[in-house]
């Protein structure tokens, strides 16, 4: 059985908190190509709360069910291909799920430029740099010395919002968990300042951090983060919303962020929800600012690989406790 | 005592509803205008939701507090000019308060071209006609076709963004409370479909009145039409965030609505708070536009009018539960 695709299949959907338990490992039958398709193996599988969230029920994309093979993200290199497109060792990123191998209809599968080190094409070439890039400029619109906050600052996406920021003449404010996340986000990634979601008042130590108030808030966490900011918005601000993954490890929650919309409107603030697709036909010029400013070292890019595919579940309960700074992924060979 | 000037006092900050009795009416010296400032007689005196969320706390304006003559705008004529650019006769729209007469600095004051009735310079072609205006085509950016739904759509601000967005070329969906204003919103204000938010399951009633979801929600109100909006909101659709009434008239809620941020993100949805000034430099055109609309009868204008100062207080109350069918306000002489 060496041709045999290892499987990590979403065995129950949870109900409460996520745990490695609703998760189980199968082998199956490596699958061939049909015309018009590729065999492809994966090599990083990327870790996102998104995952999470795609458990709850319907967001851009239907829901998940139990016994489906876990959907995810991943790297992964033409094995086979039915298409002429597509050659043997071509790289492409796709909704391959947690899997080895994996066959894919190529009609929507798009060649990326191999590119060392590969897993940067995950991380910052990825949908986490792009998230960060169209997320602060086309929906946060910040202005040169203007304030900007992020949440969930030492993930895979704050981590390059805050930097993009202040490569745009921006003061930044990281909000994370925990003294030492905070330590590394005004140290080595560069923010003027860290506020630690879970050493207490949260509203008044973003009061203190921004003293004029945060003309843009990139939302990767919802709930009371969000609350807190709203509270803190300059009037005109604008707030980036991208993700609510506070609120994605359990029931969907029974309300909303006080401030709505009150602060909305006496604020004039403007919210704005956005998924990376909506601005693919943008990509490759966002790409290419994105490589100028990491081959000019103003971009620093923090990966968290995780070896065996067989971590996947792991994997992902611990990104959403919050173990992670900066890109996780699973190096699957 | 002839040259006395009537007042409502806002003799207690209110803590849960509004009633009369959280004010009184006292009589003071007719005040006398110095260098710079003009004194004007209150003609009408507008009455708005946002009357009762000064004293909530500070809005776009401070808060108010007890003892103090209530705030309030009004279409006041000029009666004494200590400034060479004001007549007496002249016609301006000030924040006089809920007086007879009123001393004011004439600096940031704009004449007001004669037109009658003159009720409409409160209405259609005051704050109410440019709130309704700014607030959908700035902030819904409705096109041709689509679906605009409003709440309070019976107000004043309510019944003009449902018709410039039929003029516009969308389907108008009313929220209003009764069967009463309903019929009256698809009957004289040419609404297409009504929903009776008193009625029981608004979120389900949206559904069924808005198939393809809304998208464009003018929302005045806040609070539960505000959730049950959002949950039907199709993706990149917008909310003009205009004001929160549902949420004045006691304490400040407890939470927000749900779907914050997370229908926002999935639904690629964009919040826009706004507040009338914000586009005082867009004025002219706008009231030329609505001026247009109006003549062709194309716009029709619901006054609410109620004669006598002393009737300021009870005409408040009941604006806040709703009794009132397009502008509201009271004649003072």
């Amino acid at each position: 059985m060496t041709d045999a695709n290892r499987q990590i299949v979403l065995a129950e959907i949870p109900q409460g908190k996520l745990a490695s338990s609703h998760f189980r490992l199968q082998r199956a039958d490596r699958p061939v190509p049909a015309e018009g398709e590729v065999l492809v193996r994966t090599l990083y599988i990327s870790l996102d709360a998104a995952n999470r969230a795609w458990m709850q029920g319907a967001t851009y994309r239907s829901a998940l069910s139990a016994g489906q093979v876990m959907a995810g993200g991943a790297l992964a290199e033409v094995v086979e291909s039915r298409v002429p497109e597509l050659a043997p060792g071509d790289l492409v990123f796709a909704d391959t799920g947690w899997q080895e191998y994996a066959v894919l209809r190529a009609k929507r599968l798009a060649k990326l430029a191999r590119r060392e080190p590969l897993s940067h094409l995950l991380s910052v070439y990825g949908i986490a740099g792009l998230t960060a890039y169209f997320g602060l400029i086309k929906c946060g619109r910040p202005k040169h010395g203007e304030t900007v906050a992020v949440s969930a600052a030492a993930g895979s996406v704050g981590s390059l919002v805050g930097q993009i920021a202040r490569i745009m003449g921006c003061r930044t404010v990281a909000i994370a968990g925990g003294g030492a996340k905070c330590a590394l986000l005004t140290g080595e990634l560069g923010f003027d300042e860290a506020v630690d979601y879970k050493a207490g008042d949260t509203r008044r130590a973003l009061r203190a951090a921004c003293p004029n108030g945060i003309d843009v808030y990139f939302d990767n966490v919802g709930g009371d983060v969000l609350e807190a900011c709203l509270f803190n918005m300059a009037e005109h601000g604008r707030i980036a919303c991208c993700g609510a993954v506070s609120q994605y490890d359990g029931a969907p929650p029974a309300h909303g962020p006080r401030g709505v919309p009150g602060l909305i409107v006496t604020r004039r603030l403007t919210l704005t929800g956005f998924v990376v697709m909506d601005f693919d036909a943008e990509r490759e010029p966002a790409l290419a600012q994105l490589r100028s400013w990491v081959d000019s070292g103003a971009l620093k890019v923090r990966e968290d690989i995780i070896e065996g595919i067989e971590n996947l579940p792991a994997a992902l309960v611990g990104l959403l406790a919050g173990e992670n700074v900066g890109k996780r992924m699973v190096k699957v060979v």
